[in-house]
């Protein structure tokens, strides 16, 4: 692919949360798109979407559905991007896939464009886009990584509800309305009451005890960050937030990092705003990140546990870098062209 | 002092948050109170609070207020509880301070009575209340020491705006009615907003980059556990949560705890309910210890990162357990009752 081109695009869920973010992050970047197939489910057919100044009307996402479209962004659960991948790939198209259906998949190539994008080159069809909280994390240590290598890293995260997509923002949405309306909250989404409240829970039961989102954090990084020997332990929790997702990381590197040093990384690395001063109120808050790309990171001090360990806070907009914008960044590399 | 005489009480910082869940603890717990003195600032003074179906008169707090009292609960800053400890002790009464003017003072037990009882009673006329985040992280860790020494522990955790007071509660409720309602916010406490976002600053700054509530976690840790050479790593984040604060805990001990043990250490602990059952929904949430004394401890793990780590998630009422609770109920001890 090259720069001159342009390209036919489908959205595989463009109706849901990370779909529409798809379009608006599409939009903003000026991708170079010569038709957009916003793609979903029966129901949803006949809509229309507003995208570049016009409309789209939803199609039904069916297996001929991907003749002659050059790149499917996908943003519908894992059952789907199985089920549309074989098809996608048929049709010649490349699918960025942002379910977890293939993302540990040794042939699919996990790309966070700041980190490693050389991998996207690696692709036989398919390029997967990491979790959403694992993508922030990662952008915030990986710099970190490059000075020395990541041991380990003893991560906390609080997760806006946009990660539970619609709904998610829903509950909380309602169960705060309904809090200040003197009113019983009508809910949908998550198992308890978001509003007011923390979920430590995202994610079904894996082993050991942890969930499926908090092992990805080890998984996905491992493989984000080629380093497959690093051990995470992650615990996932929804905080009554909308769209941001933080985390709270203690690293232990291979050489003692000072904190001088990982801020002149951080301050220099793709992707990131170092926001690093206490005394000035100048640190990481998901209000500032949201609706932007850039990744927050600050709060970087000796971890007082361990010699060679570091201590952060970092925040993205879950939506956006955590997921739409990603998976934008993937294909506009794909265009030959660079946004971070 | 014993089990049939009744106690004259004063209450230092009555109108407060904190002093108000004291005299709302006291009921509920029957305490054997002769007289409350309910003791605030100037501007207070002449205001009726209730108080076990009756009503007391709040008096202006000057140090000749003490005469004849039996114990002292401290629910003011530091600076005042400074400025009243002589003339207390003078008076021949007890302090029981909620400040952190005196928690590090070697002659001064610093004390969860789940954990160290037997402190309270080396008191010379002070007994410090430990910081909110810290009780209730060390009554969720304490069983676990008692197997095996804590080495370190990496916390991150998720506090209700109630610690920083009425002012704190107002602007999160404030926040959520102005978002409800379509207007701007009007703010008095927190630096930024904290509806729908996150704080990662609590306390000022001290040495090395972190606040003053994050090293209180590990030197009072040290203290309530009577383990000096513990070692914490603590980022402390406010979150929109109106009373129940949480702590992500990963702990490092001498000997590997299996997850069994720690459960089974912890169902049998005095002050903690056991809520670790992923799949059924149980784990510690905020909505569920709000208006209790209990610390919920649940998604108990082994740690990844070690092979002698163990992670959870703890949560409990910060204005209850984590400050007025935990007074009045080392006060209780002393009039030889024992609730915990």
């Amino acid at each position: 692919m090259n720069n001159d081109r342009t390209y036919r695009v489908a959205i595989l869920g463009a109706t849901g949360a990370v779909g529409r973010e798809m379009m608006k992050v599409m939009e903003e970047y000026r991708f170079p798109v010569s038709e957009l197939l916003a793609l979903a489910s029966a129901k949803s057919a006949g809509k229309k979407l507003p995208f570049m100044g016009g409309e789209v009307t939803v199609r039904e996402a069916t297996e001929d559905a991907f003749e002659g479209v050059d790149i499917v962004l996908g943003a519908v659960e894992s059952e789907h991007a199985k089920r549309f991948a074989p098809a996608i790939v048929r049709a010649g198209a490349l699918f960025i896939d942002n379910s977890s259906a293939f993302r540990l998949d040794p042939d699919v190539p996990l790309v966070v464009p700041e980190i490693n994008p050389e991998d996207i080159f690696k692709n036989k069809g398919i390029i997967a886009n990491p979790n959403c909280s694992t993508i922030i994390a990662m952008v915030a240590l990986a710099p970190l990584a490059r000075l020395s290598k990541i041991e380990t890293a003893v991560c906390s995260t609080y997760q806006a509800v946009s990660g539970a997509g619609v709904g998610g923002m829903r509950d909380l949405e309602e169960g705060v309305r309904a809090w200040a309306e003197g009113r019983e909250a009508v809910l949908s989404t998550f198992p308890h009451p978001i509003a007011f409240n923390l979920i430590p829970a995202i994610g079904g039961e894996k082993e050991d005890g942890y969930t499926s989102e908090e092992l990805k954090m080890q998984n996905e990084g491992r493989k984000i960050l080629h380093l497959p020997d690093l051990r995470v332990t992650c615990t996932c929790v929804r905080v009554p937030v909308l769209r941001s997702h933080a985390v709270s990381a203690a690293i232990v590197t291979e050489r003692a990092i000072s904190v001088a040093e990982a801020r002149e990384a951080l301050k220099n690395a793709p992707g990131v705003v170092l926001a690093d001063d206490l005394a000035a109120g100048d640190y990481p808050m998901p209000l500032r990140s949201t609706g932007g790309d850039a990744v927050y990171v600050g709060r970087i001090r000796k971890d007082l546990t361990s010699d060679r360990g570091l201590a952060l806070f970092c925040c993205g907009d879950q939506l956006r870098k955590g997921a739409a914008s990603n998976a934008v960044q993937i294909a506009l590399r794909l265009t030959g062209r660079q946004t971070v």
